[in-house]
């Protein structure tokens, strides 16, 4: 349990002259409770309270685990007939006499505020607490930083897994499967998303799928993949060659690698988001490759793969000690080739610190 | 692209005097488009409309997708650093004088419904569209059931891999890497959800997570596991022994068995999903067992793997020709023992057909 990260939204609570908090997305449960669950369609939520004891709410199946994850205060079950939403305004009404909470609104559904709404018809749930957990999140501990630091290494090591698994013929799929075995049978227990890796022209597709495509020479071969450590999430892409590739394709590499290396070396503390994704997007507009560079140079993650905040055109927050994001510059043109390259770090005092370390120049395979 | 439910919809639009219905949940716009993407936390929607063609509009990086997956439709795209609600609402504006709009209230968020309202004030976004949704996928057609067979095939297969992995001292997770490997190698690209295994004790908790636990001769083994086949689900469960287990557990794999082949048996045309739940749960109850059966008996699924409707008490759903649903009935005792069996399968004119047919007795290895 992270106590002083309740305590510091307790005291929020306080300020904003609120009775509590009720959570429901299981990404700030599983960062504030220990406890890592998804209940899918199920309800699952913390609630903190000004002047009472948090307690954890969910499936019945779920309160065993609840209590062994260390989660020292009461954890209450629904069963699948019950509403779920009464029950847990009961709860709330057994504990407080406060009528006023926040709500995570980038969450809850809309349906399931109304359900919430419905089930304690006089209490308001009209304040976004997203704000003040995405910047509780926001600044990680030394501790969440030796996690993704060897979330990092694991990704590291998948690289070498795929770049070993190249050959020939070989399809995406049979590689994605080699990188996952390896890495499942020797302890990571789940990837932080699905690793995606794209052939030849399928990589001018960004955030396509891993599909059948099989291996030829004068590929390119785009590997995303990360890992999940001890909850916490690694994220880095590579390209490489696989043969002899052709100089358009070698052009947009060198550039891509330009641009990544330009935004990871000029990352400072109290630069905004907005300035570093123009550092990166600088580099490709002016090689004249701007209008295929179609997403934000970056986003945050920590213990989910994507988390506050973006790194793109238009956002001022400002970089500071401890934020950890990707740096993910590509160019992508379709029928031709694509190419991403892409490291997450941290901001230390010095600058940008990688969590990943394969070599970035275009590796040939 | 489903013209014939999107037609389906258009006449429920008209049919409610709607301008038209903005789609935001990625299974249901796979589902009605055949553009299959999940866009994280970017926005994708499916807007039809009531005197206009449909569109889909999503992040600038998918167009070419969604064009190239079939859509014949317009496609429209929105950069990172643009607001994509304001984006959207100028479409809308664009294609229909109309100010009425259904939305989908269980997956659009607080947060995001209140972007949409302040980007189009006037207009108003008050109708749930989610009844009719889950109405449309919760009977199967022809072509669907075939796809679910398909990936029930693929369930059986993981079956028989994973049960050729179990040798004493592997872990949870080496098991799971290599029934996800040999399945990816031959083609399986993806599983329906994270396939669970759990041995001995650990699998008193149901809905606990694969581990690095090993296998020791008297220990059942949980295998909780889906495939995916052309965008549909499987979702089975069986429970073994390795070795000899002792008489405690026989006996509740031999309760859990004859709950799931009675329901199995029993489910008919006509008959409401409490009923069917209730056909389980009293031959558990009837053993002494009912307080360890702490969830609901299935569940549906299709294009995902869970969806409508719920198999649980208090439900008056009736069973409909062309239904597709799991029939999962557990016993877990803490401390001692868990067993859960469980095959989806689809409701025929005479009786419930199950996708996978791996045995159900206690296999032992």
């Amino acid at each position: 349990m992270n106590t002083e990260k309740i305590a510091t939204l307790t005291a929020w609570i306080n300020a904003q002259k609120l009775s509590g908090a009720i959570l429901t997305n299981f990404h700030s449960i599983s960062y504030l409770t220990g406890f890592e669950s998804d209940p899918i369609e199920r309800v699952l939520a913390l609630v903190i309270l000004s002047d009472h004891e948090p307690f954890l709410f969910g499936p019945a199946l779920e309160v065993h685990s609840m209590t062994a994850s260390g989660w020292p205060f009461p954890a209450f079950g629904y069963e699948d007939q019950e509403n779920p939403w009464q029950k847990l305004a009961q709860h709330i009404k057994n504990a407080t006499y406060g009528q006023s909470f926040a709500i995570e609104a980038d969450h809850l559904t809309l349906s399931r505020f109304q359900q919430l709404q419905e089930a304690y018809p006089t209490a308001s749930f009209n304040i976004d607490i997203t704000d003040q957990i995405n910047r509780l999140r926001l600044i990680k501990t030394a501790a969440e930083i030796q996690h993704m630091i060897a979330a990092g290494r694991d990704a590291d090591r998948a690289f070498n897994i795929g770049f070993n698994a190249l050959t020939t013929g070989v399809s995406e799929l049979d590689v994605v499967a080699t990188i996952e075995y390896e890495l499942k049978k020797s302890g990571v227990s789940a990837m932080s998303f699905e690793t995606l890796l794209q052939f030849g022209q399928h990589a001018a597709d960004p955030h396509g799928a891993t599909s059948t495509r099989t291996l030829k020479s004068g590929d390119m071969a785009l590997f995303d993949l990360g890992t999940m450590s001890e909850g916490y999430a690694s994220d880095a892409t590579r390209t490489v060659a696989f043969g002899n590739v052709d100089a358009k394709a070698r052009e947009i590499h060198a550039i891509t690698l330009e641009a990544q290396l330009t935004a990871q070396s000029h990352a400072k503390i109290g630069m905004t988001a907005d300035e570093l994704d123009a550092i990166a997007r600088h580099v490709i507009t002016k090689a004249g490759y701007g209008q295929y560079f179609v997403h934000r140079l970056g986003h945050g993650l920590g213990s989910s793969v994507h988390e506050f905040p973006s790194i793109m055109a238009g956002n001022d927050v400002t970089l500071q000690e401890g934020m950890a994001f990707s740096i993910e510059p590509g160019i992508y043109i379709p029928g031709i080739a694509g190419v991403r390259i892409e490291d997450s770090g941290y901001m230390s005092r010095s600058g940008f610190v990688p969590f990943t370390h394969t070599p970035k120049d275009l590796l040939q395979f």
